[in-house]
């Protein structure tokens, strides 16, 4: 079986991406990042969530990112509520899915896999450049650039965004086909200390959507 | 002024780049990274020796890249002394360049600068995919695709290399008409508690030679 390493938060998509992976017949390495987000019930929830699927290993790296700042996600700038502003919102991480991506390819040259797997989306975050296809193609060319195993050609580096163009409600019909308990990934950008959705942010106002537009019942824990 | 991200280690060749990049007019953002290297002494040289610079800022970003390991820099695999193999060196830490400029063009785009430096060198490190002009380039084109002053045409990323294809002593030759001490710099990959090097190490036998074939006297201390 392949090896896959799969950028996982512990969130609805990511999630989805992770158990997506395993059924499409990979064998998975999954990789939270500890990024110093506000956030961090958000890893507990991985971590459980990982154990709960047939997951090979799951990492944990740390960095903090507040060193570097720039967003409501790693600074002292509030997360915004019932937003509706369009354009790049303040939640945008700066070059988030480079740092993410470059460590679940350093990850997966460790451990010698060449599929990498992203929950990214291109029509819930418009807003990201991190998230559009050309992006993704243009790391999936430098990763086989970068690598010790792609310049000696002993595979080639695919970069995997199975949810790139669904909407949340097409993923939540494929995460409830893959017998997914919602209950048990966090998306919200602001929850609290129990990882309780705070039902407001830009996050939770999707996945709720999300739910509705599924005809499923929402099972995320609100505060 | 012109800002610039300036990826810094302590070592000789970061150390020379930083002070090139300052003498070329522009204002300096010099980004170190504690990424659970065996060389924790090697970021106090950092301090210091940014400190000696006109450096606007010195950022320090902790990433354990021990939790993905891989590399003898990184791991408990022993650092090789006086090897004589070709090939790709225990010393190469995967996916160690994307990570670092990854994180570079993070803080560029919280900082507002365009301009990243890296002491990447394609002579002395000719085993490592990551320190060749095709890499550098696909992540010049991959940051502009990334990030929202890319993609919001505010300004174009670039990702210069100006050690790229100097010999260790053109590299000597140049840091000592700026003004380097290089005494202040740490370049070995197993230095003692004081910073001493061991002289023995990859890093350390390029350095020497360096020194030598400049014509210049090593102020380096050795364990």
């Amino acid at each position: 079986m392949a090896k896959a390493v799969v950028l996982f938060s512990g969130g609805l998509d990511s999630s989805t991406t992770l158990a997506g992976a395993i059924e499409s017949g990979f064998t998975a390495y999954a990789l939270s990042v500890d990024y110093g987000q506000r956030h961090k019930v958000e890893l507990e929830f991985a971590a459980k969530f990982a154990k709960s699927l047939a997951v090979t290993e799951h990492r944990t790296v740390s960095l903090d990112l507040r060193a570097i700042g720039g967003s409501a996600l790693t600074s002292d700038i509030d997360v915004p509520k019932n937003r509706d502003s369009d354009g790049i919102p303040i939640t945008y991480v700066p070059a988030r899915n480079t740092i993410l991506l470059g460590l679940a390819l350093g990850y997966a040259e460790t451990v010698g896999a060449f599929d990498l797997f992203i929950g990214a989306n291109v029509l819930d975050y418009s807003g990201y450049p991190d998230c559009r296809p050309e992006f993704l193609t243009a790391f999936e060319n430098l990763a086989n650039l970068a690598t010790k195993a792609g310049v000696e050609g002993t595979g080639r580096f695919r970069v995997h965004a199975p949810l790139l163009h669904k909407t949340k409600a097409e993923i939540i019909r494929d995460g409830v086909r893959l017998g997914i308990d919602y209950a048990d990934t966090l998306s919200c950008y602001d929850p609290d200390e129990r990882g309780h959705a705070c039902g407001e942010c830009d996050s939770c106002i999707l996945r709720r959507k999300g739910f509705a537009e599924a005809g499923v019942s929402d099972p995320t824990r609100y505060q």
